[in-house]
Formats: C-alpha cells, sequence, structure tokens
C-alpha cells in the first residue's frame, strides 16, 4: 500500500486547492480512481443551515515584482503564497501601502503561512518574515489572476451498503492547497481505508464516506443529509492529521461514551502502540458539525498529532518531509482494526444458558502447539460462552477479561459453526 | 465593608447571647440595621417535632467571692463565666462543695470554656484551670442573678423575592455569648452577604435568609416553614466559623452531589484559594436539621476552620484576635460569587441547532487586546454555542471545559444581546 | 472448634471421594455429624442441563509391579496414585506400552498429580517425575480394582429456615481424593458454618446449604432447584480453599456489585486482616455454575490461596502441613461476620423524620468509660438516625461514615429497644 499511498500524494500535492474550484475538482477526480466518490455541486449561494455557499474562486498566478526587479511570493513555486480567495488585483503600490496585505510568522520567521479569507473580500499575501526583513523601500507591482464568480462547491460522498442499514461514518476534509498532514494524509487514509473495507466479503454494517470542504462543505452534506444520518450513525471518526509522526491521538465524540469512543479507544489500547486520548472540544475539525446540538452524533476522531498543536500547522513546514508513509499506512491500519472489530462486535447468545457447556462432548477444546496457548483458548471460549446471554456485547465482554476483543475471532468462529452459539440481529 | 464589619462586630461582641433572652433580641436588633430580618416570638412549651421551647433566660450578673474576698469569675468581665441557661443562686459553700459547679479545661489551663444547660436545670461557673488551681480551701459565696422563666425563643428570617419561586438558603446562628469565629462571624456573614444580593437588580432566583438558635431555633423555624422550604430550595448554606485564618472548607450535604454542592465545589476550584471538601457528617450545626431524613433539603456548609478541630472552639480564645476581618470578608466575597454563578448557570439554547452558527455575520468575533485573549473569547464562545442544546446547565458547560462558570459571563451576555440564544424558563 | 476441626479432618483425610462413589457417601456421612445434610442420589445417566450424570465408579485397590518386583503406585499408599474415574485393568506390560498410562509433573519432580478422567474411559497411574526417572526396562505388571457401573452421584443439601424466605446460600464441594486445602477445606468450613448460624435465634434469613460434587453435582442441584433459588438468593458465597496460610481473597459474582460482593469487602475492609479482591473470571469453581447466564446469581467466593495460582494445587503437596487449621478457623470466623452483618443490615425507620430526635429525653446518652468512647457511640447513634430514613440500608449508612457496619450493633438495638427506630419487613 505504501508505494500506491507515496504516488497519488506526489498527483495530489501540487494542486491549488480551496473550498471550491478546479484545485478541488481535480483534486477529487484523482481520489475517484481509489473511492468511488459521488461528486455533487453545490451553488454558491445556497443557503445551509445558518452559512451560505460562498462564490466559486479559482486562480491561475501570482507574485510580486519588488522594486529592484526580484519577483517573490510566486504562486507557481508554492501556492501558499497566495491568501486563499484572494479576489484578483494588479496594482503598484510603496512598501507601506503593500505591507497590510503581507502575511508572516514572525516566531517561525522561516515559514509561509497559510492564509484565508473566505467570507471577507480581500486580497494578500504569505511569505517568510526573513524574506519580509528584507524588502527594500520602493515600488512594488503585485499580480494576483484569479476569479471570484458564482459558481458551485463540489462534495463527495459514498454509501456502502451492508447487511445492515445501521451506518459507520468516515469524514474528511479537502480543502488546503499544498500541505501535507493537515489535509492529504486524510483524503488517502480515507481512500485507502475504503478500499479495504470494500474487500470484505460479509459486512454487518453500511459504510458512509464523506470528503467534502472543511465546516462549510459539511455543513452542506448535513443539510443534506443529516436527518437521516442521525437516525442510523452509531459511530463515525473525523480523519485528519493521519501521517505525521507523532503518537495516536483519539478526540472522543461529545456524547463521549458511544460506541464510536469505546471501540476506538479499546483498539488503541490493545494495539501496543503508545497513544492518547482526550475530550471533546470545540477547537477542531468536522467533528464540529457532526457533534452540532442538534446533530450530536457519535463521532470522534482518530489523529496523530492534534492539528493546532504540532508547529509545522498551517505552514509551509507541513510538507512530504513533514510526514511518514509508514505512519500513515499504521494509522489506516488502525482504523481498519476499529472496522474489523465492529463487525465482530455483536451481542451472542450461548445456547446453553443453565450452567456451563459441554465443551468435550462438541469438540470445542482446542488443541493448540503450546500448553500456554490452549489454555487462553479455553479461557476465552469459556469467558465468551458465560457472558454470552444475548445482551452483552463482546466488546463488553472482552473488557470484562481485560482482552482485546479481536482475540475473540476465533472462539467466536468456533462457537457460531458448531451451532452453541447464535448472533442477535439487530 | 471591613470598616463596617469591624464596627458591627465590636458592637455585638459585648453581648451575653443565648438561646432566649434579651441579650439575643438586643443581637438581633443590630443586625437588623444590615438585613431587616423578620422577628419571631415562639412561646416557651411550644411543641416543634421531637423538641420543646424552653423558658426564657434573663441575666443580669454574676460571681463568685473567694474566702480571702477575692471576687472571681465576673460575669461582667467575661460572659462565658456562667454556665449558660444557670439558674439563680445566691449561696455560701465550701471549695469541694464548690467544685462540682466549676468548668475548667484541663488541658488549655489558661482558656475558660464555654458551658450550657438548656435542658438540665442546674447552675454552674466556668474559670480557667490555673485559676482552679489557685483556690484556697474556705467559705465561697456564689451569686447567680438570673431569671429562668415562661416567656419565648426569638427567631429571625427574611424571604427576599426574584423572578423565580425556587430558593436559595443561607443560614446562620445566634445563640453563643462572647465568641468571635463560632458565633459573630456567621451571622455578621449573612447580613453583609444579604446586602450584596439585594443590589443585584433582576434575580433569578428568591432568597431565604434564616437566623435563629443553633438546633432548637431551626428545629423551631422548620415546624413553620419545613414543607415549602423542602418544595422550593435548590440549594442552601449554613454560615459558621467565617471569620478565622483558616483554608475555606466546603461541608457537603447530606445527599452529596445537588446544585449547593456542585456550585460550591466549582467556585471553590476556581477561585485560587487553598480550600478542602469534605462529606457530610452528623457532628455538625444546623445543616443536621435541614438534613433530618424527612426534610434532607440540598443545604451543605461553607466555613474556613472546622467546629470542633479548632483548638480556640468553644473556649474564651473564640475572640476577635482569632479572626481577621479581611478573611471574614474573603469568605463572604466567596459566598457572593456562588450567588453569582447561581443566578448566571441555566439551560441555554442556542437557536442554530444544526452546523455550527456563523459568528462573524453576527460581530461576534470579539477583538481582545492579546491574540491570546481573543482566542480564549473565541473558544470560550464556541464552547458556550456547542453546548447549549436547551438542556445542559451553565455549570455543565463550564466543567466540561474545564472553566470556571463566572468566565461565561461575558459570553452569555453577548450572544443573548445578539439573539443567538435564549435562556430555558424553569 | 479447633480440635474439633483437626479431627474431623483426620477421619476424612484417608477416605478416597470421586464425583460419585462408596467414599463419596462415607465422607457425606461423617459431616452429617456436625451439618444434618439432606442426601439426594441422582441416577446414572440423567441428563441435567447440556450434562448427563455419569457411571459410578469404585475402587478398592490398584498398584504397579516393576520388572525388578517392588510395588509402586500402591493405591493404599496414597489415593492419588490411581487416575480418578480409572476403569479396571489387570495386565502386563512393557515400559514403553505403560509409560502413556503414566502421568508425572516433571517441573515438580518430587509431588504426585492429581489427574481425573471422568467423561473418557482410561486407566492412568500418578506418580513423582523423581520416581518415573528410576523406572528400569522390562515388564510391568498393572492392577486396578475399580469398577465403573450404572449407579448415581450423591449431593447434599441443608435448607434452614429464617423468618423471612429470601435466601443466603453457601456452597461447597466434596470430590477430590486425599487433598486437604482444595477440598477439605471447603466442607468443614461449610459444617461448622452451619454449626453457628443454627445458633442464632432469630434468623433473618434462610439459609441454604449445598454440598455435591464439583460441577457436575452443582449443575444436577441447579437443574433440581434452581429456578426457586434465582428467585430467593440474595447473597451466596462458594466456600474453597478457606485453609491455607495466605491472606483471604474475595472474587465477586459476575454481577460484581450484589449484595454479596458489599457486604464481603465491607467486612474484610473492616476485618484488619491484609486480604485482596479480584472480579469474577471464569477459571474457578462452582460459582461458574450459579453464575452461568441463565442463573446469574449474587455468588461470589471468599477464599485463601486461589486455586492454581498456588504451587500445592492439584499435587499431593496440597495435604495436612499445607493448611492451618489456625486459619481455617479464622476462615469460618470471617464467614460467619458476614452472616452477622447480613442479620444486622437492613432498612431501618427513625420515627423522627424531621428535625433530630432529643436523646436526652429518651436516656439514649451513653455513659461510656471514656469520653472518647462515648462521643464515638453518640456519633454513631446520630450518623444512624439520620440515614434512617426507610430505604437507605445500614450497610450503605455504615459505609456513608467508614464505620465497619458491626459497630452499629448496640446502637441499633438501644434505638429499638427505646421504640426510636422500626426495621422495615421486607
Amino acid at each position: 500500500m505504501r508505494k500506491e499511498l507515496e504516488s497519488y500524494f506526489d498527483r495530489l500535492w501540487p494542486i491549488c486547492r480551496s473550498i471550491t474550484g478546479e484545485g478541488l475538482r481535480s483534486s477529487f477526480r484523482i481520489l475517484q480512481e481509489i473511492i468511488p466518490l459521488n461528486l455533487t455541486e453545490v451553488p454558491s449561494g445556497t443557503g445551509v443551515f445558518d452559512w451560505e455557499v460562498p462564490k466559486e474562486w479559482n486562480i491561475r498566478d501570482a507574485w510580486i515584482r519588488r522594486p529592484d526587479g526580484l519577483k517573490i511570493a510566486e504562486f507557481k513555486v508554492n501556492n501558499l503564497h497566495v491568501v486563499n480567495y484572494s479576489v484578483p488585483v494588479h496594482a503598484k503600490l510603496s512598501l507601506s501601502e503593500l505591507k497590510p496585505h503581507l502575511h508572516t510568522i514572525p516566531d517561525k520567521p522561516g515559514l509561509i503561512p497559510y492564509i484565508t479569507s473566505y467570507y471577507r473580500e480581500a486580497w494578500g499575501f504569505c511569505i517568510s518574515h526573513d524574506e519580509w526583513l528584507t524588502l527594500p523601500e520602493g515600488e512594488y507591482e503585485v499580480y494576483i489572476d484569479s476569479d471570484l464568480e458564482p459558481g458551485s462547491m463540489t462534495i463527495g460522498d459514498l454509501v456502502l451498503p451492508g447487511e445492515s442499514t445501521r451506518e459507520i461514518l468516515f469524514s474528511s476534509y479537502l480543502c488546503h492547497p499544498s500541505m501535507a498532514n493537515n489535509e492529504l494524509s486524510g483524503p488517502l487514509a480515507l481512500a485507502f481505508l475504503y478500499r479495504l473495507i470494500a474487500s470484505i466479503p460479509h459486512r454487518h454494517y453500511t459504510y458512509r464516506f464523506v470528503l467534502a470542504p472543511e465546516t462549510i462543505g459539511v455543513i452542506a452534506y448535513l443539510a443534506e443529509h443529516g436527518e437521516l444520518m442521525k437516525s442510523r450513525i452509531e459511530a463515525g471518526y473525523v480523519m485528519t492529521c493521519c501521517g505525521d509522526r507523532g503518537n495516536l491521538t483519539y478526540k472522543r465524540s461529545k456524547i463521549g461514551n458511544t460506541l464510536a469512543d469505546s471501540m476506538a479507544e479499546h483498539i488503541l489500547n490493545h494495539s501496543g502502540d503508545a497513544y492518547s486520548v482526550r475530550n471533546f472540544s470545540v477547537g477542531g475539525s468536522d467533528e464540529r458539525q457532526y457533534c452540532s446540538p442538534g446533530f450530536n452524533m457519535p463521532v470522534g476522531s482518530l489523529m496523530r498529532s492534534v492539528y493546532h498543536e504540532f508547529p509545522e500547522y498551517h505552514t509551509s513546514a507541513d510538507n512530504r518531509n513533514f510526514i511518514s508513509f509508514e505512519h500513515l499506512e499504521r494509522t489506516i491500519e488502525m482504523y481498519y482494526r476499529i472496522v474489523s472489530a465492529l463487525e465482530l462486535n455483536g451481542r451472542y447468545l450461548n445456547k446453553v444458558q443453565f450452567g456451563e457447556p459441554m465443551l468435550g462432548k462438541r469438540g470445542l477444546y482446542p488443541s493448540s502447539v503450546t500448553p500456554e496457548l490452549n489454555r487462553r483458548k479455553i479461557l476465552l471460549m469459556m469467558h465468551f460462552l458465560t457472558y454470552a446471554d444475548g445482551s452483552a456485547t463482546l466488546l463488553e465482554t472482552a473488557e470484562k477479561m481485560g482482552a482485546g476483543i479481536l482475540e475473540f475471532q476465533e472462539v467466536v468462529e468456533n462457537c457460531l459453526k458448531a451451532g452453541l452459539v447464535t448472533r442477535r440481529k439487530e
């Protein structure tokens, strides 16, 4: 998977995405090679809850020419140089007139910041503070070749049906220009996770994948699908910042103890990886919309380093060197373990409810290579059977024993095969 | 406030109070200058639940004359010298006949104890153990000029109405002779807290202030008002030991997790002051009556050092030097913060329940002096709005964020003003 | 009690018990001298839930004769030498033919293992690994004089009635040959506990004692009595491993927070003895049956060292030297404290529900030897009275104060005598 991840990353990287526009559409088209997302265009001006879809923005070029003729802040060198959603401009102005349009990060003087102005018409450039310090007095020429016109916002989704209409949601966002961890790691993880899930032969759950511009895109998606989703989603996750080298972090849903939360925490706890868990907070990504009071869905977020908290966040340093494809792959694997566990989880009923079942006559005593493994398997089976009362979930049962739920896979299958247990329909 | 506190303290200090009598009445009259308490006289012999109001006690003078003519234990020097509720006596007796009537504290030999005999007719004197050791053999003359006659017990209360009939209770007791922390600090705190509350323009809650002799006074008050109070009181506090230099202590109500408890603990937690919290216990003050099984009201007690546990308790060392008016003032301030928080607390409903509200178009982005403060204010606002679902209380919302509820005052007001939230009527 | 315990132990020790047979019956007859158990014979072949009662096994003699004529593995020397439930055999065979029938413990080379083959017809011998290492090549003669024929399985029970039909269960097992801690300590503790309980004048609860072969015996008992028991049992305990020198261990019921659990843990917590508590697990004794999903009774187990976890378990080292009659007696005492506490526990109603009762007029102020004791007794009484609202149990009340429930015995009796409280009928 790693080679493919790298290759898709490299194709997506140079594109200047925004919350609308052709950069966004072409990124979707590339990702459709992995996950066949349905794309919807929401026209500018459409009211979605408390918001309105903005005009569509497209950009072709931008730069500043210094008084000495030197061209800087070239869009074609780094698309972060232009404030995202800048209106077109071509003008000559003095350094002091220019300065209000320049954005830097004084305490990270070598980095270019990432700045947007979606809802206030403006133009601007982003440069490193080091470069800013060298700017001479004199006349500057600024050029931004962009359009901000009525158009539409593109959002993508896909529903992968299972035996039940109960849903698991995975959501990520597509709207940042060239940024690696806090953009491309999310859509890539979502797309490749889709592939793994699509290959499960009998899926219990229906899986919903949402990929849309952050905030406004998801608000528009919820305006259309929120009511249905609210009644169906049992667990959901916002996929973001999946690729840096930090430990895994799980951010809980607003409710805080939903299936999404307990399963993610269970899987992390039994993963052997270092990780941390934190409560919901409003500084965040699209979980803010999924968990808004009227929806309050069971949606958390499994990531690595947390947006806002790593110094590369929203700067030119959030690039290919910052992320690790090995870590990105491991994040996808962890998401897939959550899926496997959700599929295995259920309420099982042991047919022998009174006294314990006689395992010997059913050939259910495992014969493993070592006595220790054998003893472990018998314990798992007896533990499973004594809690299989049709009301406890397998997750609860596993937690009672301090065992990982995926450890029970073989036991559950053997007991189902022997006709000793049934799985409750839900 | 501090000067006034000192001045009222100095006027109240010399009066010999008891659970009945003129000393009690004149103390009430002084306090009425601050809080316009309604006074009720409950006649001796009135049955109140399991108790009976005792006869009224009044005292004018008392002393012992030693064989050598020296006058000791003079009531006019220190009113602790007479056992409170002593019947009148004028007699000559030997030292060995006198001794059963003398009370000392052998392990605090310099202090005069405070002793009462409300429900068993007796007389006695309290002196320091040092003095007791110097008593020569010979004939002593004892003199107590008191009455114990049918009369009445005085109790005071005041109901300060608010928009709702739901009540907050503050209760303290008036019945000890010259003692500072375990008596006067309580009524003074209650009276000055009243002043602060009375000046709030739109009170949500109704406030009930009860000032009565400890135990019997409050039992008599509850016999009259308990049933109504039980249906109305949402939080209450017994004010006692408010003035010493110890840390604040919150003693929980018997139920233990009522609004009274959670709010007091929240305010202490965010006060920056050192404090401790303890569960309800039966050794205590009038919370014993408010929390008796049939009432079991949400009544705790915020104090400083705990009665019984400071060595000056119920001795002549509980005097003006023992307390600090600065500490007393801070205790009153903490009570007032609890009131402010109770007033602010409520269930708010964000009108934008689906997706998050767009703050920009409502001018709700604060523009603070520093970016850090700005970021904090935005976080507080977004946090407030995402939990404002009409069912969570603001206290719960604040606790979720680990912020103090009073930090939300400005945010709540701005959102109410902008018409973005409403407060649920209860 | 200790002398009697020793004497009964010594009479029971030599008998070769199994899950059926004359050894089992004669052991029951000895125990009937202490506890008048009713014995029931369940015929071989009877279906009991998922199981079937096996044939009856009886044995008279067994040994191996080595090629050099030396007789080893003599049943009459140690009844562990024969695999329990061995079919009869008398044959000559080579060492290599014999070896599959020999059982040893290589890492405990001096000990004889305890092995059974209840549900697979087989024969075998158990010897120390040290002895096994000395076996020469040549022809061996093996002899087992046993029967495995249709018969019956003996189980014992006794119901000791109290004022209420609500039941407390004590269960132990009888089926192991000469083993001390993991067999005889349990039936002996059960029998002597019966004696203590039978001498309580007015028992509140009904007590059910079950003594049966482990697993199959209790399954058969439950097939007959389980439904009734399920509706009546409020707390139950499996008595096993009561006599070694280890600390007490309480293993919780599967539900985990039943009266059985909270009372056992409370008594241990206030015993002053070192102890540990663990959650239910499926590796265990007959709690596996009582807590099977269909019954899920409130049954835990108070023991000392835990089966499986002490190295002497299921070997010839689990003998008289391994246990201590002092420790066995202390275990019985602890069980009896649980019984005393269950009897005292109840919901009490203080007749004075409003305000506190006046203790003085009822003569309820204790007059103890020391003021400290006096103060403690008043606190206990006031604490008891303020929580005696007819709904809190005495156990909950004691826990609120951090006091042991048995500390309240005197207070409860005095308040009942004074007519100040009543005990709620349940």
